[in-house]
């Protein structure tokens, strides 16, 4: 054996950490032919798994059927579909949703409630199951610790996302990583993000939880393109156990969060019909709540996504958006920062507001709100451009 | 004197009642040299007003002169620019406005308190008085009672509306009338609704903010197209007694609501970039606030309005918004109707839903929550689309 592995070839995704092996494959589903069927199994010999799922309060079968899954805090398999969200299809969806469950765990001799179930696609079609069904001896066929098989998984979740979704970091003697899609609420057109998560480390599921709960708190759930919520988001992370070392649970929430970290700042960058990068940080309010609120608020305007879209330093957008926020703020004493250059003083434009350079693909902005408080919080969005709507436009006809 | 008057110019707007007179004219605030500086006078004998003004934190100086000189009741003159908001502009902005109420005064022999104010345009520049002052002579000189005073007045605070919006409204023995411009929330490249809103019938100041108060939140706030609240936004109803009828408070209420119905429909029709009409009507929750807070949340669902623009009966799309809505819903139940067909029965498409036509510019959409409730509630909304985008992307540069 005289291979090299290039620098750049280092192992990543969910086959990265020792103990999982993925597959995708193309069973159908998808009239483009491409990648539409997914599976990450969990060899052990820890199966601890957690999940974080839609707050919709209309939630795909998918997601009725994994939360019934993970109650337990076990999982040893997930298997993915894209092209189709299995959402809004009553008891039939549910049955779809087993049936799937069903299907892998017969081939790699599980019990059903061991296997999990995530999709994404439009909401409202039945899935097509004697093609999804048809797809799976080929599926499990698949199934490699390779990056192959971590590739071809990250390819198979993808709906109309350019670039597959991979991430690794790496822990004190263990690994964690990560594969993605989409959007969620920052490239919406997919109308979902999902998300699985691996590591090789030694966690119960309480860990798993808390480790996975705080990073999508951070990270995914502070991407925000236009507040939707799919049917259909998830999160799951799967432990194996197989590197032996247990870890300390703030250390390895940092871990889990630096994986989900770059998943979020992929999607961010991927997200379709995007021009520019934003990054809102607000303090001087009530405390991080508040700024996590004021932030959110104004990345949600849609005059302020259209003002960065046009590289336009209208801050009267801001400070209009902002305005209209629960929280705390002294009105005359608000602050304005577009790129680091100062726009607005005290409520106020600056001589050289409407000089600034917003031009380049990423822009910053920090907003004080004048209470003098210093906890800070940030969001981070994308401008509103024709793509958007051009791509949203004509999602199901 | 032989003239007839055709039928189509019935009197309307501001000078439409007894006891008023208006103008517009050009001051030069506008580089495009359309008018620009608009009044509105109340002759009498009563000079009762009322106004409604943006719950933005952020207000406008005008904003805050207004409710300091309309706070005991009387208005005997409304003086509106466009093309400057006089926003974010600090001690100097009140002073600015103070000064423009006050070149009113002088000129009309009236306390300065006596003098309302209003402005739209951009957020942060300093309005130039000197230009404006300049036109305040003409200005003057231009009222009449005639249906050209009322016509100038409505030009003039125009922003980037194609139309100007006037209306007039007949109680038992007076009349409502009114213009408009804008938008406010429904064409926010203007960012700011302005109202004037004029009677002839014998009201106290009470009287006329209960029946304005009423109207706006019944109208103008059931228009959303982005949930944008200006810092300028300001209705002001102004009553001159002049026809000596003192009506029924429930009978007014209905007039003054049915002249702000109809400057609320010229609005929407005139929205910048919009291409279609849409109103969502939501029953089946736990009643009218929470009827009317379901419909803002799916009407202010950027996908949802991308799917109108497009023609496309994603009916998903509203399921996926309203599930995020704060209200009572019996998840598994929700239907929906586009143009009063059924799309949607339990939570699950009708065959033919993907058939429904959408190609046409009024678009109604009817979504029933499940509880069983009866209350329902209205919301006006629009599409998004190209234009929207290509407006608002360089407002200011």
């Amino acid at each position: 054996m005289n291979e090299t592995t290039p620098a750049d070839a280092r192992p990543t995704g969910v086959t990265a950490p020792a103990g999982f092996r993925a597959a995708g494959t193309t069973a159908g589903i998808k009239a483009s032919g491409n990648r539409d069927l997914a599976l990450v199994v969990n060899d052990g010999p820890d199966h601890a798994a957690a999940a974080v799922l839609t707050l919709n309060r209309v939630q795909a079968a998918p997601v009725v059927v994994l939360r019934d899954h993970v109650a337990d805090g076990r999982l040893r398999a997930v298997v993915l579909n894209s092209g189709n969200a299995n959402a809004c299809n009553g008891a039939a969806g549910i049955a779809d949703a087993l049936a799937t469950c069903e299907a892998v765990a017969d081939r790699l001799d599980l019990a059903v409630d061991e296997v999990g179930v995530a999709s994404t696609g439009l909401i409202g079609d039945r899935l097509p199951m004697d093609v999804l069904l048809g797809g799976m001896d080929d599926l499990v066929a698949g199934l490699t610790g390779d990056q192959s098989g971590a590739d071809a998984a990250a390819d198979a979740i993808r709906t109309t996302d350019l670039v597959p979704k991979q991430a690794v970091a790496a822990g004190a003697g263990y690994l964690v990583g990560a594969m993605g899609k989409g959007v969620g609420m920052i490239s919406p057109a997919m109308a979902t993000m999902l998300a699985v998560i691996t590591t090789d480390a030694r966690v119960t599921p309480a860990m798993a939880h808390e480790a996975l709960a705080g990073a999508a708190e951070l990270t995914f759930n502070r991407l925000d393109v236009d507040g939707s919520t799919s049917t259909n988001d998830t999160a799951v992370l799967l432990a194996s156990g197989a590197s032996g070392v247990t870890p300390d649970q703030a250390e390895f929430n940092a871990v889990v969060r630096a994986a989900c970290e770059d998943i979020a700042r992929q999607m961010q960058a991927d997200a379709e019909g995007v021009t520019k990068r934003v990054a809102i940080t607000v303090r001087g309010t009530g405390g991080e709540e508040q700024a996590l609120t004021a932030a959110r608020v104004i990345g949600r305007d849609n005059l302020f996504k259209c003002a960065m879209f046009g590289s336009d330093p209208n801050w009267g957008r801001v400070l209009a958006a902002v305005g209209t926020a629960p929280v705390a703020m002294d009105p005359e004493r608000i602050s304005v920062r577009f790129n680091g250059h100062l726009v607005c003083a005290d409520t106020a434009g600056t001589p050289d507001a409407r000089e600034v350079d917003l031009s380049g693909p990423d822009i910053t902005v920090e907003v004080d709100l004048g209470t003098g408080d210093a906890a800070s919080a940030t969001i981070r969005t994308t401008d509103l451009s024709h793509d958007y709507v051009h791509i949203n436009s004509a999602y199901s006809s």
